[in-house]
Protein backbone atom coordinates (compact mmCIF):
# COMPACT_ATOMS: atom_id res chain seq x y z
CA UNK A 1 0.00 0.00 0.00
CA UNK A 2 1.05 3.46 -0.63
CA UNK A 3 1.54 5.24 2.25
CA UNK A 4 -1.02 8.46 2.25
CA UNK A 5 0.03 11.72 3.99
CA UNK A 6 -1.32 13.17 6.98
CA UNK A 7 -4.66 13.96 5.71
CA UNK A 8 -5.22 12.59 2.81
CA UNK A 9 -5.51 8.92 3.84
CA UNK A 10 -9.12 8.56 2.24
CA UNK A 11 -8.30 11.00 -1.01
CA UNK A 12 -8.26 9.63 -4.25
CA UNK A 13 -7.92 11.20 -7.90
CA UNK A 14 -10.19 9.89 -10.31
CA UNK A 15 -8.59 9.63 -13.20
CA UNK A 16 -10.51 12.18 -15.57
CA UNK A 17 -8.98 14.79 -13.68
CA UNK A 18 -5.95 14.17 -15.30
CA UNK A 19 -7.00 13.49 -18.29
CA UNK A 20 -3.69 14.27 -20.39
CA UNK A 21 -1.89 11.86 -18.50
CA UNK A 22 -2.27 7.56 -19.35
CA UNK A 23 -3.55 5.03 -17.01
CA UNK A 24 0.23 4.65 -15.76
CA UNK A 25 1.40 8.00 -15.70
CA UNK A 26 -1.88 8.46 -13.81
CA UNK A 27 -0.93 5.60 -11.24
CA UNK A 28 2.55 6.88 -10.37
CA UNK A 29 1.64 10.61 -10.64
CA UNK A 30 -0.47 9.20 -7.13
CA UNK A 31 1.89 7.02 -5.61
CA UNK A 32 4.54 9.87 -6.11
CA UNK A 33 2.08 12.58 -4.32
CA UNK A 34 0.94 10.10 -1.92
CA UNK A 35 -2.87 9.66 -2.88
CA UNK A 36 -3.77 6.06 -1.87
CA UNK A 37 -6.25 5.39 -4.60
CA UNK A 38 -7.20 6.21 -8.07
CA UNK A 39 -10.58 5.51 -9.82
CA UNK A 40 -10.19 4.48 -13.35
CA UNK A 41 -12.00 4.82 -16.48
CA UNK A 42 -12.73 2.31 -19.39
CA UNK A 43 -11.31 4.13 -21.94
CA UNK A 44 -7.76 4.37 -20.29
CA UNK A 45 -7.62 0.55 -19.07
CA UNK A 46 -8.30 -0.11 -22.53
CA UNK A 47 -5.59 1.84 -23.80
CA UNK A 48 -3.42 0.46 -21.09
CA UNK A 49 -4.05 -3.04 -22.56
CA UNK A 50 -7.24 -4.40 -20.71
CA UNK A 51 -8.18 -4.64 -16.73
CA UNK A 52 -5.86 -7.71 -16.50
CA UNK A 53 -2.89 -5.18 -17.10
CA UNK A 54 -3.97 -2.34 -15.65
CA UNK A 55 -4.60 -4.28 -12.58
CA UNK A 56 -1.15 -5.24 -12.00
CA UNK A 57 0.04 -1.63 -12.94
CA UNK A 58 -1.52 -0.42 -9.69
CA UNK A 59 -0.80 -3.20 -7.35
CA UNK A 60 2.46 -2.41 -8.38
CA UNK A 61 2.23 0.99 -7.12
CA UNK A 62 0.45 0.43 -3.91
CA UNK A 63 -2.66 1.90 -4.95
CA UNK A 64 -6.56 0.76 -4.43
CA UNK A 65 -9.05 0.95 -7.17
CA UNK A 66 -11.96 3.45 -5.83
CA UNK A 67 -13.90 2.90 -8.48
CA UNK A 68 -14.53 2.15 -12.38
CA UNK A 69 -16.11 4.56 -14.23
CA UNK A 70 -18.43 3.94 -16.12
CA UNK A 71 -21.79 1.59 -17.07
CA UNK A 72 -24.74 2.74 -17.58
CA UNK A 73 -26.01 4.30 -20.29
CA UNK A 74 -28.86 1.69 -21.03
CA UNK A 75 -31.99 4.07 -22.32
CA UNK A 76 -32.44 2.44 -25.53
CA UNK A 77 -35.81 1.37 -26.28
CA UNK A 78 -36.14 -2.72 -25.08
CA UNK A 79 -36.02 -4.97 -27.70
CA UNK A 80 -33.61 -2.73 -29.89
CA UNK A 81 -30.42 -3.40 -30.69
CA UNK A 82 -28.92 -0.51 -29.06
CA UNK A 83 -30.36 -2.35 -26.05
CA UNK A 84 -28.49 -5.44 -25.66
CA UNK A 85 -25.35 -4.06 -26.94
CA UNK A 86 -25.44 -1.45 -23.84
CA UNK A 87 -26.46 -4.38 -21.34
CA UNK A 88 -23.60 -6.68 -23.21
CA UNK A 89 -21.36 -4.02 -22.48
CA UNK A 90 -22.50 -2.90 -19.04
CA UNK A 91 -21.71 -7.24 -18.06
CA UNK A 92 -18.27 -6.29 -19.70
CA UNK A 93 -17.65 -3.13 -17.21
CA UNK A 94 -18.83 -5.20 -14.13
CA UNK A 95 -16.11 -7.93 -14.97
CA UNK A 96 -13.41 -5.10 -15.71
CA UNK A 97 -14.18 -3.87 -12.26
CA UNK A 98 -13.90 -7.24 -10.70
CA UNK A 99 -10.67 -7.85 -11.84
CA UNK A 100 -9.37 -4.49 -11.11
CA UNK A 101 -10.32 -5.12 -7.67
CA UNK A 102 -12.96 -2.64 -7.32
CA UNK A 103 -15.73 -3.57 -5.50
CA UNK A 104 -17.99 0.01 -7.33
CA UNK A 105 -19.00 0.42 -10.84
CA UNK A 106 -20.37 3.79 -11.65
CA UNK A 107 -23.45 4.20 -13.80
CA UNK A 108 -23.98 7.03 -15.66
CA UNK A 109 -27.68 5.97 -16.62
CA UNK A 110 -28.58 7.15 -20.19
CA UNK A 111 -30.77 10.45 -21.48
CA UNK A 112 -33.64 10.48 -23.44
CA UNK A 113 -33.29 7.94 -26.67
CA UNK A 114 -33.02 10.18 -29.67
CA UNK A 115 -36.48 12.15 -30.76
CA UNK A 116 -38.03 10.77 -27.78
CA UNK A 117 -39.93 13.05 -25.13
CA UNK A 118 -41.34 10.03 -22.88
CA UNK A 119 -38.95 10.57 -19.87
CA UNK A 120 -40.76 8.06 -17.66
CA UNK A 121 -40.28 5.50 -20.04
CA UNK A 122 -36.62 6.23 -19.86
CA UNK A 123 -36.72 5.84 -16.38
CA UNK A 124 -38.36 2.70 -16.21
CA UNK A 125 -35.55 1.12 -19.04
CA UNK A 126 -33.15 2.35 -16.19
CA UNK A 127 -34.89 0.28 -13.68
CA UNK A 128 -35.22 -2.49 -16.01
CA UNK A 129 -31.43 -2.60 -16.79
CA UNK A 130 -30.73 -3.07 -12.58
CA UNK A 131 -33.16 -5.73 -12.47
CA UNK A 132 -30.92 -7.34 -15.47
CA UNK A 133 -27.49 -6.23 -14.08
CA UNK A 134 -27.56 -5.98 -10.77
CA UNK A 135 -27.53 -10.24 -10.06
CA UNK A 136 -24.38 -10.00 -12.31
CA UNK A 137 -22.92 -7.84 -11.20
CA UNK A 138 -23.25 -8.73 -6.87
CA UNK A 139 -21.88 -12.46 -8.82
CA UNK A 140 -18.99 -10.90 -8.99
CA UNK A 141 -18.24 -9.19 -6.00
CA UNK A 142 -18.93 -5.53 -7.83
CA UNK A 143 -21.64 -3.13 -6.70
CA UNK A 144 -23.30 -0.81 -9.16
CA UNK A 145 -23.22 2.49 -8.11
CA UNK A 146 -26.81 4.83 -9.72
CA UNK A 147 -25.16 8.45 -10.08
CA UNK A 148 -27.87 11.04 -9.69
CA UNK A 149 -26.51 13.30 -12.38
CA UNK A 150 -27.49 17.57 -12.32
CA UNK A 151 -30.81 17.82 -13.97
CA UNK A 152 -29.03 19.86 -16.37
CA UNK A 153 -27.65 16.47 -18.01
CA UNK A 154 -31.45 14.85 -17.82
CA UNK A 155 -32.07 15.00 -22.08
CA UNK A 156 -28.77 13.99 -22.72
CA UNK A 157 -26.99 12.04 -20.16
CA UNK A 158 -29.03 10.57 -17.45
CA UNK A 159 -32.10 10.53 -16.53
CA UNK A 160 -31.74 9.96 -12.83
CA UNK A 161 -31.58 13.56 -11.70
CA UNK A 162 -31.77 13.44 -7.95
CA UNK A 163 -29.95 11.25 -5.02
CA UNK A 164 -34.04 10.69 -3.97
CA UNK A 165 -35.01 9.03 -7.18
CA UNK A 166 -31.43 7.25 -7.21
CA UNK A 167 -32.36 5.70 -3.85
CA UNK A 168 -35.94 4.77 -5.00
CA UNK A 169 -34.34 2.71 -7.67
CA UNK A 170 -31.40 1.48 -5.34
CA UNK A 171 -34.08 0.01 -2.98
CA UNK A 172 -35.58 -2.60 -5.30
CA UNK A 173 -32.54 -4.23 -5.29
CA UNK A 174 -30.31 -6.09 -2.28
CA UNK A 175 -27.87 -3.23 -1.33
CA UNK A 176 -25.02 -5.36 -1.66
CA UNK A 177 -25.84 -5.14 -5.46
CA UNK A 178 -26.94 -1.86 -5.73
CA UNK A 179 -25.97 1.46 -4.47
CA UNK A 180 -26.10 5.41 -5.03
CA UNK A 181 -23.13 7.84 -5.99
CA UNK A 182 -22.99 11.00 -3.92
CA UNK A 183 -21.08 14.16 -6.33
CA UNK A 184 -21.21 17.29 -4.61
CA UNK A 185 -21.65 19.20 -8.18
CA UNK A 186 -24.40 16.71 -9.29
CA UNK A 187 -26.52 17.04 -6.11
CA UNK A 188 -25.36 20.21 -3.82
CA UNK A 189 -28.41 22.34 -4.78
CA UNK A 190 -31.26 19.64 -3.79
CA UNK A 191 -33.59 21.01 -0.91
CA UNK A 192 -33.74 17.22 -0.26
CA UNK A 193 -30.12 16.73 -0.11
CA UNK A 194 -29.63 15.82 3.36
CA UNK A 195 -32.58 14.21 4.30
CA UNK A 196 -31.63 12.36 1.33
CA UNK A 197 -27.82 11.84 2.14
CA UNK A 198 -29.29 10.68 5.98
CA UNK A 199 -31.52 7.71 4.23
CA UNK A 200 -29.05 6.61 2.17
CA UNK A 201 -26.58 4.92 4.70
CA UNK A 202 -24.68 2.06 3.49
CA UNK A 203 -26.43 2.66 -0.10
CA UNK A 204 -23.71 5.16 -0.60
CA UNK A 205 -21.08 3.34 -2.92
CA UNK A 206 -18.97 5.97 -4.08
CA UNK A 207 -18.70 9.51 -2.88
CA UNK A 208 -16.97 12.41 -6.08
CA UNK A 209 -16.28 15.65 -5.38
CA UNK A 210 -15.65 19.00 -7.39
CA UNK A 211 -17.45 22.26 -6.94
CA UNK A 212 -19.92 24.69 -8.43
CA UNK A 213 -17.94 27.80 -10.46
CA UNK A 214 -19.66 30.46 -11.73
CA UNK A 215 -19.97 31.31 -14.87
CA UNK A 216 -21.25 28.16 -16.48
CA UNK A 217 -18.54 27.32 -19.21
CA UNK A 218 -19.81 27.12 -22.95
CA UNK A 219 -19.38 23.17 -22.47
CA UNK A 220 -21.45 22.74 -19.64
CA UNK A 221 -19.44 19.58 -19.49
CA UNK A 222 -16.91 21.30 -18.36
CA UNK A 223 -17.83 23.48 -15.43
CA UNK A 224 -16.51 21.29 -12.65
CA UNK A 225 -14.19 23.45 -10.21
CA UNK A 226 -11.70 22.98 -7.82
CA UNK A 227 -12.82 22.25 -4.22
CA UNK A 228 -13.09 25.37 -3.14
CA UNK A 229 -13.52 27.31 -6.04
CA UNK A 230 -16.78 27.73 -5.93
CA UNK A 231 -20.30 27.78 -4.05
CA UNK A 232 -20.64 23.98 -2.50
CA UNK A 233 -20.00 23.91 1.83
CA UNK A 234 -18.28 20.72 1.08
CA UNK A 235 -18.44 20.73 5.54
CA UNK A 236 -20.85 20.28 5.38
CA UNK A 237 -21.66 17.53 3.29
CA UNK A 238 -19.03 15.66 4.57
CA UNK A 239 -20.76 15.86 8.02
CA UNK A 240 -23.30 14.18 6.07
CA UNK A 241 -22.16 11.85 4.60
CA UNK A 242 -19.93 10.71 7.41
CA UNK A 243 -23.20 11.05 9.55
CA UNK A 244 -24.34 8.37 7.31
CA UNK A 245 -21.93 5.75 7.93
CA UNK A 246 -19.73 6.18 4.67
CA UNK A 247 -16.14 5.47 5.40
CA UNK A 248 -15.06 5.24 2.21
CA UNK A 249 -13.03 6.86 -0.46
CA UNK A 250 -13.22 10.61 -1.47
CA UNK A 251 -12.59 11.18 -4.99
CA UNK A 252 -11.86 14.06 -6.75
CA UNK A 253 -13.56 14.25 -10.54
CA UNK A 254 -12.50 17.09 -12.49
CA UNK A 255 -14.22 18.00 -15.66
CA UNK A 256 -12.22 21.18 -16.63
CA UNK A 257 -10.40 22.02 -19.61
CA UNK A 258 -7.97 24.61 -17.18
CA UNK A 259 -7.33 21.39 -15.14
CA UNK A 260 -7.05 19.76 -17.85
CA UNK A 261 -4.53 21.93 -19.57
CA UNK A 262 -2.32 21.84 -16.32
CA UNK A 263 0.71 19.75 -15.63
CA UNK A 264 -1.00 16.52 -13.87
CA UNK A 265 1.89 16.77 -10.79
CA UNK A 266 0.40 20.29 -10.38
CA UNK A 267 -2.77 19.44 -10.49
CA UNK A 268 -2.42 16.81 -7.90
CA UNK A 269 -0.95 19.07 -5.64
CA UNK A 270 -3.49 21.24 -5.81
CA UNK A 271 -6.36 18.43 -4.99
CA UNK A 272 -4.16 17.39 -1.69
CA UNK A 273 -4.14 21.26 -0.76
CA UNK A 274 -7.49 21.68 -1.36
CA UNK A 275 -8.95 18.54 0.21
CA UNK A 276 -6.42 19.29 2.89
CA UNK A 277 -8.54 22.70 3.26
CA UNK A 278 -11.83 22.02 2.89
CA UNK A 279 -12.79 18.31 3.38
CA UNK A 280 -9.98 16.30 5.52
CA UNK A 281 -11.16 16.21 9.84
CA UNK A 282 -8.95 19.61 11.08
CA UNK A 283 -5.90 18.32 13.07
CA UNK A 284 -6.42 17.96 16.92
CA UNK B 1 -61.17 42.04 -25.36
CA UNK B 2 -59.42 40.90 -28.02
CA UNK B 3 -61.26 37.94 -29.84
CA UNK B 4 -58.99 35.54 -29.66
CA UNK B 5 -58.97 33.34 -32.27
CA UNK B 6 -60.12 29.06 -31.86
CA UNK B 7 -57.39 27.16 -29.65
CA UNK B 8 -55.64 30.04 -28.50
CA UNK B 9 -58.19 31.60 -26.06
CA UNK B 10 -56.01 31.12 -23.08
CA UNK B 11 -52.02 31.84 -24.82
CA UNK B 12 -50.60 34.82 -23.59
CA UNK B 13 -47.05 36.06 -25.25
CA UNK B 14 -44.37 36.65 -22.26
CA UNK B 15 -42.98 39.85 -23.67
CA UNK B 16 -39.18 38.89 -22.79
CA UNK B 17 -40.07 36.78 -25.94
CA UNK B 18 -40.17 39.51 -27.91
CA UNK B 19 -37.27 41.36 -26.37
CA UNK B 20 -36.84 43.92 -29.23
CA UNK B 21 -40.23 45.19 -28.67
CA UNK B 22 -41.54 47.83 -26.76
CA UNK B 23 -44.42 47.11 -24.58
CA UNK B 24 -46.44 48.99 -27.29
CA UNK B 25 -45.14 47.13 -30.12
CA UNK B 26 -45.87 43.77 -28.07
CA UNK B 27 -49.18 44.98 -27.31
CA UNK B 28 -50.11 45.60 -30.75
CA UNK B 29 -48.77 42.64 -32.10
CA UNK B 30 -51.03 40.34 -30.39
CA UNK B 31 -53.84 42.55 -30.98
CA UNK B 32 -52.89 41.83 -34.51
CA UNK B 33 -52.30 38.08 -34.19
CA UNK B 34 -54.97 37.75 -32.23
CA UNK B 35 -53.42 36.55 -28.65
CA UNK B 36 -55.42 37.86 -26.04
CA UNK B 37 -53.01 38.06 -23.28
CA UNK B 38 -49.40 39.31 -22.17
CA UNK B 39 -46.69 39.13 -19.37
CA UNK B 40 -45.41 42.19 -18.85
CA UNK B 41 -42.10 43.03 -17.72
CA UNK B 42 -41.06 45.44 -15.11
CA UNK B 43 -38.57 47.56 -17.43
CA UNK B 44 -40.66 47.28 -20.27
CA UNK B 45 -43.49 48.91 -18.68
CA UNK B 46 -40.96 51.50 -17.01
CA UNK B 47 -40.10 52.33 -20.87
CA UNK B 48 -43.77 52.63 -21.32
CA UNK B 49 -43.65 55.37 -19.18
CA UNK B 50 -45.15 53.78 -15.91
CA UNK B 51 -47.95 51.26 -15.03
CA UNK B 52 -50.86 53.77 -15.51
CA UNK B 53 -49.73 54.40 -19.04
CA UNK B 54 -49.09 50.64 -19.55
CA UNK B 55 -52.36 49.73 -18.25
CA UNK B 56 -53.62 52.15 -20.24
CA UNK B 57 -52.32 50.81 -23.71
CA UNK B 58 -52.60 46.93 -22.82
CA UNK B 59 -56.34 47.85 -21.76
CA UNK B 60 -56.68 50.07 -24.65
CA UNK B 61 -56.27 47.41 -27.09
CA UNK B 62 -58.56 45.00 -25.36
CA UNK B 63 -55.46 42.40 -24.04
CA UNK B 64 -55.41 41.50 -20.26
CA UNK B 65 -51.96 41.56 -18.70
CA UNK B 66 -51.62 37.85 -17.31
CA UNK B 67 -48.61 38.29 -15.13
CA UNK B 68 -45.97 40.56 -13.96
CA UNK B 69 -42.41 39.60 -14.10
CA UNK B 70 -40.80 39.82 -11.42
CA UNK B 71 -40.32 40.25 -8.20
CA UNK B 72 -37.40 38.33 -6.21
CA UNK B 73 -33.97 38.65 -5.59
CA UNK B 74 -34.67 39.05 -2.21
CA UNK B 75 -31.45 36.82 -0.48
CA UNK B 76 -29.03 39.26 0.57
CA UNK B 77 -28.39 38.78 4.32
CA UNK B 78 -30.84 40.73 6.16
CA UNK B 79 -30.11 44.03 7.98
CA UNK B 80 -28.48 44.48 4.85
CA UNK B 81 -29.09 47.77 2.80
CA UNK B 82 -29.65 45.32 -0.08
CA UNK B 83 -32.30 43.64 1.90
CA UNK B 84 -34.21 46.43 2.56
CA UNK B 85 -34.13 47.83 -0.74
CA UNK B 86 -34.93 44.80 -2.37
CA UNK B 87 -37.75 44.75 0.04
CA UNK B 88 -38.80 48.20 -0.98
CA UNK B 89 -38.60 47.23 -4.78
CA UNK B 90 -41.17 44.29 -4.31
CA UNK B 91 -43.78 46.28 -2.78
CA UNK B 92 -43.62 48.67 -5.55
CA UNK B 93 -43.47 45.70 -7.86
CA UNK B 94 -46.96 44.68 -6.06
CA UNK B 95 -48.24 48.03 -6.31
CA UNK B 96 -47.44 47.94 -9.96
CA UNK B 97 -48.88 44.83 -10.91
CA UNK B 98 -52.02 46.05 -8.69
CA UNK B 99 -52.39 49.44 -11.60
CA UNK B 100 -52.02 46.80 -14.54
CA UNK B 101 -54.49 44.48 -13.27
CA UNK B 102 -53.08 41.69 -13.07
CA UNK B 103 -53.28 38.83 -10.09
CA UNK B 104 -50.04 37.62 -10.63
CA UNK B 105 -46.54 38.68 -9.74
CA UNK B 106 -43.67 36.18 -10.65
CA UNK B 107 -41.00 35.53 -7.95
CA UNK B 108 -37.45 34.89 -8.79
CA UNK B 109 -36.01 34.51 -5.49
CA UNK B 110 -32.24 35.32 -6.02
CA UNK B 111 -29.29 33.03 -6.00
CA UNK B 112 -26.42 32.86 -3.22
CA UNK B 113 -25.03 36.42 -2.19
CA UNK B 114 -21.65 36.88 -3.05
CA UNK B 115 -19.31 34.89 -1.52
CA UNK B 116 -21.54 32.62 0.13
CA UNK B 117 -21.84 28.80 0.64
CA UNK B 118 -25.01 29.24 3.04
CA UNK B 119 -28.04 27.60 0.49
CA UNK B 120 -29.79 26.90 3.73
CA UNK B 121 -29.58 30.54 5.43
CA UNK B 122 -30.83 31.66 1.56
CA UNK B 123 -33.90 29.95 1.60
CA UNK B 124 -34.78 31.06 4.80
CA UNK B 125 -34.35 34.34 3.86
CA UNK B 126 -36.76 33.59 0.55
CA UNK B 127 -39.09 32.45 3.35
CA UNK B 128 -38.86 35.57 5.49
CA UNK B 129 -39.05 37.98 2.75
CA UNK B 130 -42.84 36.22 1.40
CA UNK B 131 -43.77 36.50 5.50
CA UNK B 132 -43.08 40.17 5.03
CA UNK B 133 -44.64 40.74 1.89
CA UNK B 134 -47.37 38.37 1.21
CA UNK B 135 -49.56 40.18 3.05
CA UNK B 136 -49.10 43.32 1.32
CA UNK B 137 -49.40 41.46 -2.03
CA UNK B 138 -53.02 40.29 -0.39
CA UNK B 139 -54.04 44.09 0.32
CA UNK B 140 -53.16 44.73 -3.27
CA UNK B 141 -55.16 41.78 -4.63
CA UNK B 142 -51.93 40.44 -6.02
CA UNK B 143 -50.81 36.89 -5.33
CA UNK B 144 -47.15 36.37 -5.05
CA UNK B 145 -46.10 33.78 -7.85
CA UNK B 146 -42.95 31.83 -6.34
CA UNK B 147 -41.42 30.51 -9.41
CA UNK B 148 -38.70 27.28 -8.87
CA UNK B 149 -35.58 27.79 -11.31
CA UNK B 150 -34.04 24.79 -13.03
CA UNK B 151 -31.10 23.78 -10.50
CA UNK B 152 -28.81 25.16 -12.92
CA UNK B 153 -29.86 28.66 -11.81
CA UNK B 154 -29.48 28.07 -8.10
CA UNK B 155 -26.39 29.36 -7.58
CA UNK B 156 -27.09 32.92 -9.08
CA UNK B 157 -30.38 32.81 -9.56
CA UNK B 158 -33.02 31.54 -7.48
CA UNK B 159 -32.12 28.95 -4.56
CA UNK B 160 -35.78 27.85 -4.86
CA UNK B 161 -35.09 24.98 -7.52
CA UNK B 162 -38.23 22.64 -7.33
CA UNK B 163 -41.68 22.86 -7.39
CA UNK B 164 -41.98 21.02 -4.27
CA UNK B 165 -39.49 23.20 -2.86
CA UNK B 166 -42.00 26.16 -3.90
CA UNK B 167 -44.72 24.68 -2.63
CA UNK B 168 -42.99 24.23 0.64
CA UNK B 169 -42.42 27.94 1.07
CA UNK B 170 -45.91 28.67 -0.61
CA UNK B 171 -48.38 26.80 1.85
CA UNK B 172 -47.02 28.74 4.96
CA UNK B 173 -49.23 31.24 3.74
CA UNK B 174 -52.58 32.05 2.11
CA UNK B 175 -53.38 30.50 -0.96
CA UNK B 176 -54.80 34.15 -2.19
CA UNK B 177 -51.18 35.33 -1.20
CA UNK B 178 -48.84 33.31 -2.54
CA UNK B 179 -48.68 30.83 -4.86
CA UNK B 180 -46.03 29.05 -7.40
CA UNK B 181 -44.83 29.39 -11.17
CA UNK B 182 -45.39 26.38 -13.51
CA UNK B 183 -42.45 26.79 -15.90
CA UNK B 184 -41.76 23.61 -18.16
CA UNK B 185 -38.56 24.10 -19.04
CA UNK B 186 -37.72 24.51 -15.17
CA UNK B 187 -39.52 21.98 -13.55
CA UNK B 188 -39.60 19.16 -16.63
CA UNK B 189 -36.93 16.83 -15.48
CA UNK B 190 -38.18 16.34 -11.91
CA UNK B 191 -39.03 13.19 -10.94
CA UNK B 192 -41.75 14.53 -8.67
CA UNK B 193 -43.19 16.63 -11.21
CA UNK B 194 -46.44 15.02 -11.26
CA UNK B 195 -47.22 14.83 -8.06
CA UNK B 196 -46.35 18.27 -6.93
CA UNK B 197 -48.31 19.71 -9.72
CA UNK B 198 -51.28 17.58 -8.05
CA UNK B 199 -49.95 18.90 -4.84
CA UNK B 200 -50.12 22.25 -6.40
CA UNK B 201 -54.06 22.80 -7.46
CA UNK B 202 -55.09 26.21 -6.56
CA UNK B 203 -51.61 27.51 -5.98
CA UNK B 204 -50.48 27.70 -9.47
CA UNK B 205 -50.20 30.88 -9.72
CA UNK B 206 -48.76 30.96 -13.24
CA UNK B 207 -47.96 28.44 -16.38
CA UNK B 208 -45.04 29.40 -18.42
CA UNK B 209 -44.21 27.16 -21.60
CA UNK B 210 -40.64 26.50 -23.44
CA UNK B 211 -39.41 23.41 -24.78
CA UNK B 212 -35.93 22.37 -23.62
CA UNK B 213 -33.33 21.94 -26.61
CA UNK B 214 -30.24 20.52 -26.41
CA UNK B 215 -26.90 21.49 -27.11
CA UNK B 216 -27.04 24.08 -24.19
CA UNK B 217 -25.78 27.07 -25.68
CA UNK B 218 -22.77 28.81 -24.11
CA UNK B 219 -25.41 31.25 -22.32
CA UNK B 220 -26.76 29.24 -20.53
CA UNK B 221 -29.81 31.62 -19.60
CA UNK B 222 -30.38 31.93 -23.28
CA UNK B 223 -31.25 28.10 -24.46
CA UNK B 224 -35.50 28.07 -24.18
CA UNK B 225 -36.61 26.78 -27.44
CA UNK B 226 -39.92 27.23 -29.15
CA UNK B 227 -42.43 24.97 -27.56
CA UNK B 228 -41.99 21.50 -30.03
CA UNK B 229 -38.09 21.87 -31.15
CA UNK B 230 -37.04 19.96 -27.42
CA UNK B 231 -37.34 17.16 -25.68
CA UNK B 232 -40.67 18.19 -23.18
CA UNK B 233 -43.96 16.09 -23.46
CA UNK B 234 -46.27 19.24 -22.85
CA UNK B 235 -49.37 16.97 -23.70
CA UNK B 236 -48.54 15.54 -20.18
CA UNK B 237 -47.94 18.44 -18.60
CA UNK B 238 -50.96 19.97 -19.66
CA UNK B 239 -53.05 17.40 -18.63
CA UNK B 240 -51.36 17.20 -15.40
CA UNK B 241 -51.67 20.94 -14.78
CA UNK B 242 -55.29 20.69 -16.04
CA UNK B 243 -56.23 17.88 -13.97
CA UNK B 244 -54.90 19.91 -10.76
CA UNK B 245 -57.63 22.62 -11.61
CA UNK B 246 -55.79 25.26 -13.54
CA UNK B 247 -57.56 26.90 -16.14
CA UNK B 248 -55.89 30.12 -16.41
CA UNK B 249 -53.32 31.76 -19.09
CA UNK B 250 -50.49 29.96 -21.00
CA UNK B 251 -47.40 32.17 -21.30
CA UNK B 252 -45.06 31.50 -23.87
CA UNK B 253 -42.00 32.69 -22.34
CA UNK B 254 -38.79 32.35 -24.76
CA UNK B 255 -35.10 33.46 -23.60
CA UNK B 256 -33.31 32.74 -26.73
CA UNK B 257 -31.15 35.03 -28.96
CA UNK B 258 -32.27 33.28 -31.96
CA UNK B 259 -35.74 34.10 -31.27
CA UNK B 260 -35.08 37.43 -29.87
CA UNK B 261 -33.29 38.32 -33.12
CA UNK B 262 -35.90 37.21 -35.78
CA UNK B 263 -39.18 40.04 -36.36
CA UNK B 264 -41.55 40.21 -34.36
CA UNK B 265 -44.70 38.91 -36.22
CA UNK B 266 -42.66 36.19 -37.29
CA UNK B 267 -42.31 34.73 -33.89
CA UNK B 268 -46.23 35.39 -32.54
CA UNK B 269 -46.79 33.48 -35.91
CA UNK B 270 -44.72 30.68 -34.43
CA UNK B 271 -46.09 30.80 -31.21
CA UNK B 272 -49.87 30.11 -32.56
CA UNK B 273 -48.95 27.31 -34.74
CA UNK B 274 -46.74 25.45 -32.00
CA UNK B 275 -49.44 26.12 -29.51
CA UNK B 276 -51.98 25.20 -31.45
CA UNK B 277 -50.02 21.65 -32.40
CA UNK B 278 -48.48 20.89 -28.89
CA UNK B 279 -50.93 22.48 -26.56
CA UNK B 280 -54.35 23.48 -27.41
CA UNK B 281 -56.75 20.38 -26.74
CA UNK B 282 -56.94 18.51 -30.49
CA UNK B 283 -60.37 19.71 -31.69
CA UNK B 284 -63.56 17.70 -31.75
Amino acid sequence: MTRAASGIERLSLNQITTKAWSLAEAVQGCADAGIPAIGLWRDKVAEAGGADRAAVLVRTAGLTVSSLCRGGFFTAPTGTAARTAALDDNRRAIEEAAVLGTGTLVLVCGGLPDGSRDLAAARGRVRDALAELAPFAGDHGVRLAVEPLHPMFCADRAVVSTLGQALDLAEEFPAGQVGVVVDSYHVWWDPELYRQIARAGERIAAYQLCDWTLPLPADALLGRGQVGDGVIDFRALDRAVSAAGYTGWVEVELFNQQVWDTPGEVTLRRLIERHLAHVAPPPG
